[in-house]
């Protein structure tokens, strides 16, 4: 519970109707996407605007009140869940496009807008924001900028980084501040709005972004190729690149995968494949043509089983909504999925594959994997069950050898997720004790009373990593 | 003069080859590309590897001796004057290509390496670099990594930032930290990649980096349209824009850059005219016909005076090579040549063009201007005296309402050059006061006794923002 002079003076700045610390308030904003984490808040706040989040920012700041930000809870890395107590602040109610600007090709928004409902409004201006995290249809544009949210077609256009080129943002002290602009080039000082996006909340409470539209492509193609051996799927995902093509998405589905998502979507997979690849190509039409019957003949030199391009839009779109159902056609498995999102070199997406079954089996979990291949993001999900504490334990074993079996490879233990609570035992591996100290710098130099989003990032221990002699 | 000490310590770590502090080093490396600064060095190092230069900044930070990175000093913004003194590390015997991987399209390459050599080395792979800074037959990619550098092809591939996906950088301490990797994807805590790109070396001395490669476009087409009204060639430019056309290239010359280009590169260009457009579009060969004929309408009904397409690519080739001349022929009218990169939002450029003429007009200076209109980067440039105290006042009065003008067309005081010593009192103009304390702070958390390029980016005091009430 807050005490009551905070709780009088937050109600003063939102209005009563906008603090809530009613015990349904407080349980439902306990989670977010990610399982087997739940942390009571003392309230939650719903701003709805720049200059009440910089109040509001200033109470918390003088009594030493944790916040977390929030959208719509969609992570997967315990991003939201309030660890230390404190303020939730959903910023649902801050959910404007304030502009689109047609001259500059740029886009104005307040964090709390849903990011399909913008997708879709950009696209029926004939503009085109391709960052398209699975969560779309529920996560929030600044849940997305949070996290760094990448999506399926990342491969080609990149993730939300590489769209967000202004920020308004405020500090922990209540200040507030903005970042870059309508400008495609700005060296003015350090790089805040880089800083920002992917900061999971730690430094500052995003209150408005400038995004970066682009031209939409103008044609696009999807097949399908269906492989009996996982190594021509991964090798075919190389040759691809290696051909200098670059596909919009280039998605891999494992068997345990291809078998949930087909007994969900009804589409009929052969369930005897080791891996699925799912590519679309976009552009021109010419140019498209062209790559699709390269990579046909690519997805052949490799002993694809099968090979089949999309008939008409329709099919396209049920293969796509098929891969991205693939977490919640894997959540009907067992009571418990966990989503993980180990990442490699895209050279290195068939050893990681076979590392991960090998560990899976190792420890007697289940996991399936499916994801962006292209990017050598790929997404071991366990389904398992939360109330039996010792296979959660092998579970948490068995992705502990994963993250370090992607380390190993060159990788990161996350690509688009972001580090939360689930990932900050492992950071450490990946950036190294300098890495760590340089972070933890950065962190206390915006925020030197930790209260944003504290818990996050940053663990009390790193896990040891012994893996290596256990493996 | 380093301390005796200090000296007997680098020279066991550098070899006496490699450590140098006669007049005559002193004196090549008290200055940079940028005119009238200069300031002596005690000493000049060439470390071979990333261990030396871990020993070396251990040495310094012990003696609390200021340290400023050099590759070839092609800089526009004081950057690499050594303005407090101390060593100036030279980045040159660090040139080597560590590797080209052609399965995961990435580049590891040494800071030292000259960014052309780079650039025709993965050309001749069948790759492509996109980062083409005017500089780039002298610079070097360490130095474009520091100043983020830009260039003729950033409208449409971005910046050097857009394409450093990995580095290694020493800390002011001597600790070695490596960020991301041949990773597409990574967001495991703070993205250090982006914000030590464009900073200057103040933050870290970068000793390796992994650079993202891409395929290369197949076709391209080169075109120039000429105005006798500024404001047509300036609608041209948001016109193809808002055609959904983002061409590689869009360069815009004003009259008296046409006058001197001309005069250089005798290509015989009608000198009545007040603003050339030079267009360029690459691609797939369908795509970038029809984007030229798109273009080439556009510039007809802003009626241009002629639109003229290149007939071959020597031809192609000359008209860029005389826009990448512009900076050299405008240096051969007077003895000083002081070239801007004030940016707006780039449906602002013909505001911009018409707010730089009248305050060159006002402050009686001669300002020519060219610049990458299609980013909204212009590069307004004076041509002066730096013998002439009373005419350089009076340059520096115009550049300050400049740069001014620029902040209130929603723009930004440096587009590619960076802040170095040139900019730093006009920073906060941009950032504003509360994003100074957080650039401040993060330099103090990286570099906690401003050894690293000390005088650069932070100005002692803020240039007073008088400029409207004078205009």
């Amino acid at each position: 519970m807050l005490q009551e002079e905070v709780r009088r003076e937050l109600i003063s700045i939102l209005g009563s109707e906008h603090f809530k610390d009613d015990p349904q308030s407080l349980v439902t904003h306990s989670y977010d996407g990610t399982p087997m984490l739940q942390s009571l808040p003392d309230a939650v706040v719903y701003p709805s605007s720049t200059e009440q989040v910089s109040q509001i920012m200033k109470v918390l700041s003088r009594h030493k009140i944790p916040v977390v930000g929030r959208g719509s809870g969609t992570n997967l890395c315990g991003g939201t869940v309030p660890v230390q107590g404190g303020v939730v602040m959903v910023m649902h109610r801050m959910n404007q496009i304030l502009e689109i600007d047609l001259e500059n090709l740029t886009a104005t928004v307040q964090p709390g807008l849903n990011t399909k409902q913008f997708s879709t409004h950009v696209e029926s201006l004939g503009l085109f924001y391709p960052p398209d995290p699975s969560s779309m249809s529920i996560s929030t544009i600044g849940g997305n900028i949070a996290e760094c949210s990448g999506g399926l077609r990342g491969l080609k256009y990149g993730t939300t980084k590489d769209y967000v080129i202004g920020l308004e943002a405020v500090l922990a002290n209540g200040d507030i501040i903005r970042t870059g602009g309508k400008l495609m080039k700005d060296v003015a000082g350090y790089d805040l709005t880089k800083l920002l996006v992917g900061s999971e909340g730690t430094l500052a409470i995003i209150t408005e972004a400038t995004l970066k539209l682009v031209p939409p492509p103008r044609y696009k193609k999807t097949m399908l190729a269906m492989y009996k051996d996982l190594y021509g799927a991964a090798r075919t995902v190389s040759k691809i690149i290696e051909n200098r093509i670059i596909p919009a998405t280039l998605e891999i589905l494992d068997n345990a995968t291809i078998r949930v998502v087909d007994d969900f979507a009804k589409l009929g997979l052969p369930l005897d494949m080791e891996a699925i690849l799912i590519i679309e190509q976009d552009g021109d039409e010419e140019a498209v043509e062209r790559d699709i019957a390269i990579i046909t003949e690519v997805c052949k030199s490799e002993k694809a089983d099968q090979v089949s391009i999309a008939a008409s839009q329709e099919e396209a779109d049920k293969l796509l909504t098929a891969r991205r159902s693939a977490f919640t056609a894997l959540a009907r498995l067992r009571p418990t999925t966990i989503l993980e999102d180990a990442t490699v070199p895209r050279s290195k997406i068939a050893d990681m594959v076979i590392e991960i079954n090998r560990i899976a089996k190792k420890h007697q979990v289940q996991i399936s994997t499916f994801g962006h291949a292209g990017d050598g993001n790929l997404h071991p999900t366990a389904t398992t069950d939360a109330r039996n504490k010792e296979e959660i334990e092998r579970v948490d074993e068995a992705f502990e050898e994963i993250f370090e079996a992607a380390i190993r490879l060159g990788g990161t233990i996350t690509g688009e997720h972001g580090v939360g609570m689930v990932k900050s035992p492992f950071l450490e591996w990946k950036v190294g004790p300098a890495g760590m100290e340089v972070m933890k710098a950065i962190k206390s130099s915006f925020d030197p009373h930790n209260l944003l989003n504290p818990g996050k990032v940053f663990a009390k221990e790193t896990r040891k990593r012994v893996v290596i002699q256990r493996g």
